[in-house]
């Protein structure tokens, strides 16, 4: 940081940005919101807001408070993916977006519209809806993140609910990989990684037959596979 | 983002920092800058500056300004790290920095102190020396981002000149991770890896025996390996 005796600089605009990600039946989803106003005004982007420097404690408060807003949600898995600024990603001046990626349970959600935004909606993560701003080349970055973490951590449970079917978790896997997976490799994929264990005596009854439930082992929460799916 | 309309909020201060990292012997160092004015007067911090809105284009650029100013490095290894913002990290107020780590070669590095600060010096990357601000805890960040990625990718092959010796590529994975690896099993994992290859007819003299100099496979250059080292 610098003299502050030198001349002030005009100082950016600070936003921060959430890409939130939901698993629905098979299909990974990305939360949109349509905006109100100029710029970009009636087109779909990330949700996001200024940061409130009298409100917001610091970044992370900023984006659980525009994730509580849109959501409803107080409790996400929340990671900061990256920042992006420069001249020319917003017509009003240099502006800077601290992004977040949020992994939620779609059914837990109370969509609201919010400030700024006429309303949200659920789209497929691989949508071509036009978005404001860099918000396309944001969103792709984020999926980018959550596919590359798909291989080797845990990270996509966090789409489930706490007790979940085999089919259920790779029904997610699936989702993010936007392609289907051979049932018995990655079954046998996830007893070597050994990071779900079963839940004594629940089961949940499935069409034909009752099927095992299952939770993450605590102590593996993040563990690393140690090879690609 | 927000109505346009509403009362603008005050903009936090806006600053990137960058974690420059080198190798010297066997060692990792990081460059750091004595502060020529408050807050912190006197105080070392990693070297850093405000976004300037009316001259950077954007914050990579903004990124490669400050390291060209302090070092007079153009083309570092560059890779953002994260974003730092909070409302008590800067006693002027809420502030943000986007922090890039850099991995340069030492010795086509010309310090500066540049403006704002009274002088620029290595320091052993694990050390203890008191840091302004937050960035103890941004150094950190760096370094188990750096560790982390020692063990999957060739990312540390930067901290050396195009050619090198299998017993410098060595030396820069035990400076990183500040441990000694045994020769045999670092070679048969490069070997496995298969990132490097010989430059046909180049050789080092060294003091007992000449040792063959290797270079990075050009499409090998971020492979990732497939298990940690």
């Amino acid at each position: 940081m610098e003299n502050p005796d030198e001349p002030e600089f005009p100082r950016p605009i600070a936003s921060v940005d959430l890409v939130i990600f939901a698993q629905s039946d098979r299909r990974l989803d990305v939360l949109l919101a349509r905006r109100a106003n100029p710029p970009f005004v009636g087109d779909w982007a990330l949700p996001g807001g200024f940061v409130h420097a009298d409100v917001d404690a610091d970044l992370e408060a900023a984006a659980r408070r525009v994730l509580s807003d849109k959501t409803g949600v107080e409790t996400p898995y929340l990671e900061q993916l990256a920042s992006f600024g420069g001249a020319t990603r917003d017509p009003r001046g240099w502006s800077l977006s601290v992004v977040y990626m949020a992994l939620i349970l779609a059914d837990r959600v109370t969509l609201r519209s919010g400030a700024g935004t006429t309303e949200a909606q659920w789209f497929q993560a691989d949508t071509k809806v036009s978005l404001a701003f860099d918000h396309r080349d944001i969103l792709g970055a984020a999926l980018d993140r959550l596919r590359s973490k798909v291989g080797y951590s845990t990270l996509p449970a966090h789409l489930l609910p706490e007790a979940f079917t085999l089919g259920e978790l790779q029904a997610v896997y699936e989702g993010i990989l936007g392609r289907a997976l051979e049932k018995s490799a990655f079954r046998k994929r996830i007893a070597e990684a050994d990071f779900v264990e079963p839940i004594t005596g629940e089961m949940r009854r499935a069409s034909n037959r009752p099927a095992q439930l299952y939770r993450l082992k605590r102590a593996r929460h993040t563990t690393l596979f140690d090879r690609a799916l």
